[in-house]
């Protein structure tokens, strides 16, 4: 396999890891969301202190699953491959269902995505940060 | 040089960029900001798009300090080197003067800064995205 072949197996391989990250936020199935973490990844939520470790990531979006819920697509992603790590660099639009009838809120930011290679050769988040463009509610 | 010689001098590096950085935020100089930037880097800040380019952060800095004022401290810093790119995970903790006479405001929260290892051996950000651990102003 050339390099660049190589290369196109590992991005293939980090858009199914987006991709199911996506889908498990959107399905609000904590245990699908900290499957694609590493057991040392460290969440970086806005608005909240980071949520080191596998355990602490469970633990956060089960919290805020049972509070919440979300529509999210990311509007367009730039991956950047460095040996086994791996930047990639979204921007989001959101619908999040903020609970007790409120009215859906629509968001839009971007973030940055690190993932490791594992051993198997799949790829694993280890840090998710990301934060709104919109201007802090008045 | 050994390796870990070698990654020692970059992380020595690393470090001196991001302290030009904090000196340059601390001191309202956006020149000074924008110099420690790639010229194709990005800063991702919180409510607000992000800000490709060189020209384009220069200017979003002037904005930024004829506005308000800031002391930035770095809590904690962990770098990670990857070749010719550096992950730095950074806590921090800010004293904001807004401006009109209103009171300082004080924010602590976490950040993530892509390095760039530049042709002369120095290090340049090419990504900079950071947001609060305090709950959304109610």
């Amino acid at each position: 396999m050339s390099t660049s072949d190589a290369a196109d197996v590992d991005r293939a391989s980090i858009e199914r890891t987006t991709a199911e990250l996506l889908a498990a936020v959107n399905a609000s199935d904590a245990d699908r969301c900290s499957a694609v973490w590493a057991v040392r990844g460290v969440l970086m939520p806005p608005h909240h202190p980071a949520v080191p470790g596998h355990q602490a990531i469970v633990q956060y979006f089960r919290t805020l699953f049972s509070r919440r819920k979300f529509s999210f697509t990311f509007t367009s992603s730039q991956i950047h491959l460095v040996g086994d790590t791996a930047l990639e660099r979204v921007t989001y639009r959101a619908i999040i269902w903020p609970g007790d009838d409120a009215p859906p809120i629509e968001d839009v930011g971007k973030g940055l995505h690190v993932y490791e290679r594992q051993p198997n050769g799949s790829w694993k988040l280890t840090h998710d940060i990301w934060n709104s463009d919109q201007p802090v509610p008045s």
